[in-house]
């Protein structure tokens, strides 16, 4: 987005015209483009301004705007130093700015937030694209529920069926590994009824999942995910510069500290760092939000890196499509990624036997019957498999350094929001 | 996907042991790689075959498998020479193909689909994202239905609030350009409650989607569709040859005729050419089925292409939010695109007005109240803006010629079927 300084140039008519138009209404101009002596401060046009002689207005604003686009642009910063000096601005709040979200995307940050958004889509797509992944589509609407658990969105089907929205494309694309597509991603909706009204949980997210086969060792998937977000962080600290000023004007956020090669931790040397640090945790559950946060900066500390993968979580602590280790059926082939201290990946291999695949199913509690077609999916012959998912709006706010989720949602879905 | 010959070259027990072996199971071979002398016909890898001397299976499929992939991937051309020399093949339905979707999935054809819808989307973002587009994800969960008639689905969402499943990402693509975004693009999934049986919908598929402020006129909106096409057309030719010829291997189609700058027809004239051709239509309703087809033969046989674009729709065939024209108000600054005879893309100038919108959708006999969010985002200032979608399955049929939109998508959903 560009903003430029123009200067009426024209008629007193003019002049009385424009004074009445209500601020954010859209306009033309015509006019003299002039150089300027002195190069702008507040306009991202900076050496030049438009002379103004004819001015229509296209579109005009309501006279009375619910938020200015001002004053939900502004940092903590100078609301504290408008504060200092008595003379306190207008705050607006995260719901009100959620409410009138169309005014408030206006904003440098809104704008910017979304324009990294973009990147990170575009360079997971491409990334996987180069390593012979193909991007598929899977359905939203499933018989049976992705994940298990009651956090799942029902609703009645055609012909009195009962579906669930998709908690993940967890199963399907399992399902198109055994449909002989070596390595997929999908780039697509997932919906959660969770009751979680957390700075990081939505009921509607975009998420970035891949499916690959496994030749060997699920490390394979753990050096997917090193090499896409290594080239992520790296691609969008080169490229997206302006955008990430703008964020970091509103919201202060440091850069991401990270390595060339990724650094991999077992689930066990993390509970013996947390343990040694004071942080006493149960060794087969899973780590709960402070234990993940308390990690985070033990490893930047002795790491020097806010980015690294968590392997070999207990099996208790996974979902029941998850391999266990061949050596100890207490632990499993698994991971997590964390970004400053927050999960923002969880990945595995899968169990590739149907067999193991349904007892694990019932030990969790999920009737086999409601997903059968998942399982019997694996009778035709299905190679080791893995992958991993990620959800884009965490990404996007945990590398930028957000503190809420919502900002990186161009119109959040909470257990609280339906709307806009 | 590779196939490669292998000949068994171990033990006796070996070549038991491989015989044992149901069609379809996963194996790891270790063996010599030989030159052939002739190079082979079935196989992608042509010139060598590899003599195996060890052999592991790693997944062993069912003994009896429900369909073959050969019997899924033979043309209609081999059933019927295998019928006239009297020894008939078994022919797999296109519902059991979709009860057994992760075998059908595995022939050639099917694969190849795949890869093609790929190349779609990719091409697709890179095309806009060229023009300053940047993607976006819009809500699915809604509070009131997109597109108004009875075919939404709906459920509970939390707090005893009622959602709606989006029926195309309409209200808020518009609501980004609201919020400040020149220009939006996105491939999200899309959901439609209709009882339609026919070949070409689904309850749920993939939209591909794009918004734009409009300058002067909602041509500009034909030049991006125009400009759009016209690349992925030649792309999809030129770089999906292998997928092209394995598809029409089992489905024969004829390369998409177009011309190189896409021909525009206003709707009347694509009446008038009806009416000379003996088809009598409506003139002020929409085309149906039939006369779509009729209308895309006539442009075939006078202007040699396959792809055009009909503009200036009557008003009354189009949705709520859809711009008059300035001159006639009984016609829209609307468009449709027909590829092979079928509609393929829609689109057109909004009404950014929010006093004209909240009327014409009273007109169309919509609840103002439940998209009063919608209505309200352009009391804010909001460009003239247009756009247009399509759904990438649809695309995907036609672009290849295939009889059912069953087959360009993984899994499908339609009134009958919610799984696999």
């Amino acid at each position: 987005m560009s903003t430029v300084q123009c200067v009426l140039a024209g008629s007193a008519q003019m002049m009385l015209f424009a004074l009445s138009l209500p601020k954010e209404s859209i306009v033309v101009v015509e006019g003299a483009v002039a150089l300027l002596d002195n190069p702008l401060r507040y306009t991202t046009v900076r050496e030049v301004e438009i002379q103004v002689r004819k001015l229509y207005c296209i579109s005009r604003a309501a006279p009375k705007l619910p938020i200015s686009v001002e004053d939900a642009g502004r940092s903590a910063e100078e609301f504290a130093k408008a504060e200092a000096k008595g003379v306190p601005l207008p705050c607006v709040g995260q719901d009100t700015r959620l409410d009138y979200r169309v005014i408030d995307l206006r904003t440098a940050a809104g704008q910017a937030v979304f324009r990294v958004q973009h990147q990170v889509e575009n360079k997971f797509r491409e990334y996987l694209s180069s390593k012979d992944f193909i991007s598929i589509h899977t359905p939203k609407l499933i018989s049976g529920s992705s994940e298990g658990g009651a956090a799942v969105f029902k609703l009645e089907y055609k012909n009195g069926k009962c579906a669930c929205l998709a908690q993940s494309p967890q199963l399907h694309k399992q399902m198109a590994i055994c449909g002989g597509f070596c390595r997929v991603f999908e780039v697509g909706s997932v919906f959660r009824a969770e009751d979680s009204n957390t700075h990081r949980h939505l009921c509607e997210f975009v998420g970035l999942d891949a499916e690959m086969e496994i030749m060997r060792h699920y490390f394979e998937v753990c050096d997917i995910v090193d090499g896409l977000f290594v080239e992520l962080l790296r691609h969008l600290n080169e490229n997206c510069k302006t955008e990430l000023e703008a964020i970091n004007r509103q919201y202060p956020f440091e850069p991401v500290k990270y390595l060339e090669s990724t650094l991999r931790l077992s689930y066990e040397e993390g509970i013996q760092m947390l343990k040694e640090a004071g942080t006493e945790i149960e060794p087969m559950a899973d780590l709960n939000t402070e234990a993940e946060k308390k990690l985070g900066q033990l490893v930047r500390e002795k790491y020097d890196t806010d980015f690294f993968i968590l392997y070999r979580y207990p099996l208790a602590a996974r979902p029941f499509y998850t391999m266990p280790c061949y050596d100890n059926p207490a632990y499993s082939n698994s991971f997590d990624v964390f970004l400053r201290g927050e999960e923002i990946i969880s990945g595995a291999q899968r169990i590739h036997e149907p067999e193991l695949l349904a007892k694990r199913a019932v030990e969790h509690g999920i009737d086999k019957s409601s997903i059968k077609w998942y399982i019997e999916s694996f009778r035709y012959g299905t190679p080791p498999h893995g992958g991993f998912g990620a959800g884009l709006e965490r990404v996007v706010m945990l590398f930028c350094g957000l503190n809420n989720i919502r900002k990186a949602s161009c119109f959040p879905r909470d257990p609280q929001r339906l709307s806009p």
